[in-house]
């Protein structure tokens, strides 16, 4: 069995983000010379989301909007967790969202349906985060 | 390390519906030789889900409803996504109740809980929808 | 490949209780004498979870009530899944939070972010409930 761990690194402009890495996850499997096996792909912070979706803006603003009714960032005093920190929608959002996808890898190639992408979910930006990549297999 | 695939191929009734698929997950495990490993059970559509859960009626009416109020599919005009289609529920819906699960083989069998089942979530029917089953193991 | 499965086993004094298992989990992936591979964490029933967040008490006390809003446990006679039980907000709530957790292994460790930690999220407690933890890789 051989296995590969990559990073992808983010550091987004605005507070929430929605960023597809599909491209990015395949070149690191392309690199793990892996055929057939699975392949793990997670935020490494509790704030953020990586999940397979559309590649349709319209979709995006209703998810942006839908997680902002779902768990609102305001008023900042509804979460006891916003003492030093005003995150609290972030880390409620991203359970929604999810914090990882497994994909298969069949014949080097990311498994996937007609419209399957993978994306990074950010909802607490403008810092330095990190994906994980992980593949195994043979 | 061995790996097997196989698709399972779904055309719904109804717009919504929940489908057991356990004993036909399992039948793809037998087929693999594998007895120790992952299954990963993937929807391939990204207005569908697959999920584990109980099966019973009244939890799966309960489901329906819920998810319902949590991202209804009507006003259709609510959606930014809906020009050509009127599908954004569900992709919201799937995002509820997931894209994947990952099962541990143990002796061959699916290793689950006492009521644990497998079900397809479909949310956007009457189409041609895959899921994907990949074993991988020893 | 290498594979190695064990359980946790839990009895919550409370209802509704979140739990973190990060130390319990590393413990049996350093058992499993695997150093490169995927740790799969999931709850063997389906009125739990398994997660990974942050432990700050407050997101953990933000969590219980958010999730209350979304699915209400009162009144029972909601669902029409309450006949013998009257855990159908249990079964919901586990959709929102998650099954399961899958963990790159990386140098024998659990390979996570600066504040990644797992949970047992307990939503119908006091009785006896497991995880599984299965191990595989090199």
């Amino acid at each position: 069995m051989k296995s590969y761990r990559e990073y992808l690194w983010f550091n987004t402009k605005n507070r929430v983000e929605l960023i597809n890495i599909t491209d990015r996850v395949q070149q690191i499997v392309d690199k793990s010379g892996i055929d057939e096996g699975l392949c793990l792909v997670n935020a490494m912070h509790i704030t953020a989301s990586v999940f397979i979706n559309d590649d349709e803006p319209g979709l995006h603003s209703d998810f942006k909007k839908w997680l902002e009714e779902l768990a609102p960032h305001e008023p900042i005093s509804r979460y006891a967790h916003n003492g030093f920190e005003t995150n609290a929608d972030a880390h409620l959002k991203r359970q929604i969202m999810g914090r990882e996808v497994v994909v298969a890898i069949t014949g080097g190639k990311l498994d996937f349906g007609p419209w399957e992408q993978i994306f990074y979910g950010e909802f607490d930006g403008q810092r330095e985060k990190r994906v994980l990549v992980k593949v195994i297999g043979e």
